[in-house]
């Protein structure tokens, strides 16, 4: 692994080993076996080399949540900059919040990533102590309850976009949960005809089967 | 500490303030910081009498849950029931989702007490790993959304009480994350609201304001 750490530019490279490598450890072991050390051990570094770049365990979460936002937002875009094309503006929005909810099969019909959604959840609940994370996710659940908010004033402009939003986010975030916990109760289609039939009640139609 | 602890029954009081103490040390620390040591400290205890009860810190972790998901149904009951007698079913189903979202005041204008929707964060996040806590978890959450399914049934004779009863749990759940690890964001009156307005899509009816 050091080889590849080497690559590329660096000091960043280690940095993104790092990254990945503590959200396999935060997926597999959880917040409480989350350690410098084992996250050293995952990406093939020093122990060094992780405090060089992340000082706490702290930094080391938020670090994690920002690394699979950054990829949530590069396959939101991509995503939605297609359906957009596709299909319009409304479906682009479903699309964004069936991706938000984790409600996405995969093209096999397996379940995709829930990477993404367990690393959020630990982040979560982390973010009920008060402190850096909390801040951190304060910050960035805001920009996406805006992000909503928008796009709701944009497509459906006779709705009150503030509490729609409040209220959409809600649902996603519950279903993000149950699909990050409770894959049993909340396979992947179950979550998407949800996603729909509440994209319905904002569009005033019926739910799309 | 341990004069309370000999009185009343004995072992179930030592039971009892163990589990208090998991409860406080887990709001305060987090999951990774709950320990035999620490809850046996909080609780004035020894380490021994901590581990007599629970061998194990997933045991604590299912024994916090269990022990807030009883104080929870505790008060549920005595609020549906006087909100049954005074204003009817309807009214008193929506008294147990303001309840479940964590969306209730406290008389003086605070928020209530947050503790048992802190503790049902961390206990959503170990659930993403297979395990005891993951089955307990789902077992957990599979009655409540049977119990809501079962009044929506009762109450909404034409509507789909599956898919509303997964549509209500999932608004819910996001609320209650939201109400625990962004307060600012979402304040007891805000959630209040959504799940008003959430509820009048179920009855068919205006936001009651």
């Amino acid at each position: 692994m050091d080889t590849v750490a080497m690559t590329g530019s660096g000091r960043n490279s280690v940095r993104e080993l790092v990254m990945d490598a503590v959200v396999q450890v935060l997926v597999r072991d959880g917040l409480d076996g989350l350690s410098v050390r084992r996250v050293a051990a995952e990406a093939g570094v020093s122990i060094g080399a992780v405090q060089y770049h992340f000082a706490t365990k702290d930094a080391l979460l938020v670090a994690a949540a920002n690394h699979v936002t950054a990829q949530f937002k590069s396959r939101a875009e991509e995503l939605t900059h297609r359906v957009l094309a596709e299909e319009g503006a409304a479906a682009a929005f479903l699309a964004f919040c069936q991706l938000l909810a984790n409600a996405i099969e995969a093209p096999d019909g397996e379940a995709g990533d829930t990477n993404a959604t367990i690393v959020w959840l630990w982040f979560a609940a982390k973010a009920t102590q008060c402190g850096a994370v909390a801040d951190a996710f304060a910050a960035g659940w805001s920009l996406t309850e805006n992000y909503l908010r928008g796009l709701i004033a944009d497509l459906f402009p006779q709705l009150d976009a503030a509490e729609e939003a409040g209220h959409l986010l809600a649902v996603l975030d519950g279903l993000a949960v149950a699909r990050a916990s409770e894959p049993d109760r909340m396979p992947p289609h179950r979550a998407a005809t949800i996603v729909r039939r509440h994209f319905a009640h904002l569009s005033g139609g019926d739910p799309a089967s």
